[in-house]
């Protein structure tokens, strides 16, 4: 199985196209399609959650080594895989976000990176709970190109 | 845009397909395709990374409601979304694990609930950052029915 086929079950809206999607303090909408509403409930005990989007307007790319943001004094390449970059095999992508409201088939999060009419996949809990162990990270390692 | 199409990087391995994989404690692989292989440049100077996959195994089911585990006693019915349950509109797989090891095309992680044989559609670094500015969330809520 090389091809695999997912669906939208809704979109990023936001107050005004031309927002700024790096500022994290900004809140958006997701607004699913009806059908996947009911699919919500309950979400409004979390205060955190992931949303799984699909970055459509990143261009097919067959790069692999790409030089990150932030480190182009250092230009270092590093894989894709190794950045948060938008152009990689799948252009998935991977926001933690803060729940703010549920309202029917709409969330409002606050930190979500994704352009207005952006296609949305899925959306997860946070954390992770393993037989009452929540899966976080306190302590972590980053390259020095990152900080 | 309803249908949209993801190819596959790779593929979980792991050392017997009889292990637990709610065993978090185990080390997995994931092995990319070759051509991928140069995406996972630098990846090693992280101590942990995202795996996103596709439950291939999974029937297709338009639950949106669903029990989630560990809650049986209250019987409380939750949306898919508001929890991790498999079945989901799209059954994309999301793990945070600890890169163990890097070498060529293939990563070792702890803490993968994959299945021997998953595809494999993104590696992702955690934690994301932005203008220097690790998202993390170190306070959270959840409802008491996850704890």
């Amino acid at each position: 199985m090389d091809k695999i086929e997912v669906v939208q079950i809704g979109v990023v809206n936001r107050d005004s196209p031309e927002e700024d999607e790096f500022d994290r303090s900004l809140v958006s909408r997701i607004v699913l399609k009806n059908e996947f509403a009911d699919g919500l409930k309950g979400i409004e005990e979390f205060s955190h959650v992931f949303i799984i989007y699909w970055l459509d307007r990143i261009p097919d790319s067959k790069k692999r080594l790409v030089v990150p943001a932030g480190s182009q004094k250092l230009a270092q390449q590093v894989g894709v895989f190794a950045t948060r970059m938008p152009i990689r095999p799948n252009p998935i992508g991977l926001s933690m976000v803060e729940l703010v409201k549920h309202e029917r088939n709409t969330i409002w999060v606050r930190g979500l990176d994704a352009l207005d009419g952006t296609p949305v996949l899925d959306i997860k809990p946070y954390p992770e709970c393993v037989k009452g162990k929540f899966i976080i990270a306190d302590k972590f390692k980053v390259p020095n190109w990152l900080r």
